[in-house]
């Protein structure tokens, strides 16, 4: 997926279950190498593992450093984190706009700060990018949100599924759910009525119509046109005695 | 930033912690509509409002629906999230996927399953998207951050910071931080030395010195280089007497 190998670096992190979480978050993306400087707290602390699920493999062989300089001595990149803009420092960039640079390197970490303080200017100045996580006006995250984010975006986001998405069409004025769901309904008790297919089969053949109909992102009128012409479908049908039931 | 509104709708969420926590991450991401279909806990449980943090109002104001065909009825592009294929169902895509799409709706929602179990495939036959979020092979995400990360990559992650990344150049083997470091030290004592700065602005200047020679991605043999440099103009000014002190 890529070709360098992340590392996440937490300089003090204070209550365990963060660290926990950060080694799930750092497992759900494919990061495995976590280091800690400096800690505040038990590293092995039961909540720390209780927290880390699945994960608890990344907090036992978690290295403690006593600073930052020792723990981010092998790697060849270094990115700190931040949420706000610091003197002194060039403005922070986006994770997504980091990651183009990471091609050209092997070891490349990324360093988040205290819970309640984040990195110091010096610890930041040690890095060679600095980033923020885009978010809106009100930026709460917690630690393990922002290795999460930070390690998706690094290490998940480009990735393609392989499944072909629903071509787009432009549309103004498409119908709301409620009336695509009336429109089912009525499709529904169509195919039933005309034995189009038995009770046995329905749920399958209407997801396989849903798929149709949804990709035809319709608007009202549309939906009215084929609304009346199973309702003159029904009613020829119906004449000509073609109906089991009703 | 975007054009379309984006609704989140979880469906009978069993713990008041994970709404609370859901609704922060969608606060933090810029998404403010979250509605619940059929909960199995109290919404308004001090839990929820506890884990929320600031995003209280999202979970206050939250209305709760007997059905998703209710809680949807206005939307005009469902989602549905599932963490693995379902029959009879399209193959997931990824968020990233789905996001082109979304330029041509305006009211468009995202909808979360039950905690241990997810949405039905009933549910996800609702949808016009299935998604899905990339992960290593391990993929064990709460609630919470498969909120966040769905809200970030449809709200957030294209956003640009406006500030200008470094720019890149390839190098194969480029200096590791240690060295960095030493040629740091070295390059401080050198300016000390020689006068060039004093102590009150040695911070100040020294980072602008890493700006300057992070930036320039250095080769051991680079490094080497200048460390050279200064060694031999410090034997010159001190054979010169232009050493203060040592």
């Amino acid at each position: 997926m890529s070709a360098f190998a992340l590392s996440v670096i937490l300089v003090s992190p204070k209550t365990p279950g963060n660290i926990g979480s950060a080694a799930r978050a750092m497992k759900n993306m494919g990061a495995n190498d976590l280091r800690i400087v400096a800690p505040r707290c038990n590293v092995l602390d039961s909540e720390a593992i209780a927290f880390s699920v699945h994960a608890e493999e990344l907090v036992r062989q978690a290295p403690i450093f006593a600073t930052l300089e020792e723990a981010t001595a092998d790697l060849d990149f270094l990115m700190g984190t931040t949420a706000r803009q610091r003197d002194d420092l060039p403005e922070p960039i986006f994770p997504s706009e980091v990651k183009p640079m990471l091609a050209a390197f092997q070891k490349v970490g990324v360093v988040f700060g205290r819970e309640e303080s984040g990195l110091t200017t010096d610890e930041l100045a040690r890095c060679q990018s600095v980033l923020r996580i885009p978010t809106s006006d009100y930026a709460s995250l917690n630690l393990a949100q922002a290795v999460l984010l930070c390690c998706y975006e690094l290490l998940q986001a480009e990735r393609s599924s392989g499944a072909v998405p629903v071509p787009v069409t432009e549309a103004t004025d498409l119908a709301p759910r409620e009336q695509m769901e009336r429109f089912y309904e009525q499709l529904q008790d169509f195919i039933l009525k005309v034995n189009y297919t038995d009770q046995p089969r329905l749920k399958h053949k209407m997801r396989q119509m849903r798929k149709v109909f949804d990709q035809a992102r319709m608007t009202e009128d549309q939906i009215r046109m084929l609304r009346g012409l199973w309702a003159q479908a029904l009613w020829a049908a119906k004449s000509k005695k073609f109906i089991i039931e009703d």
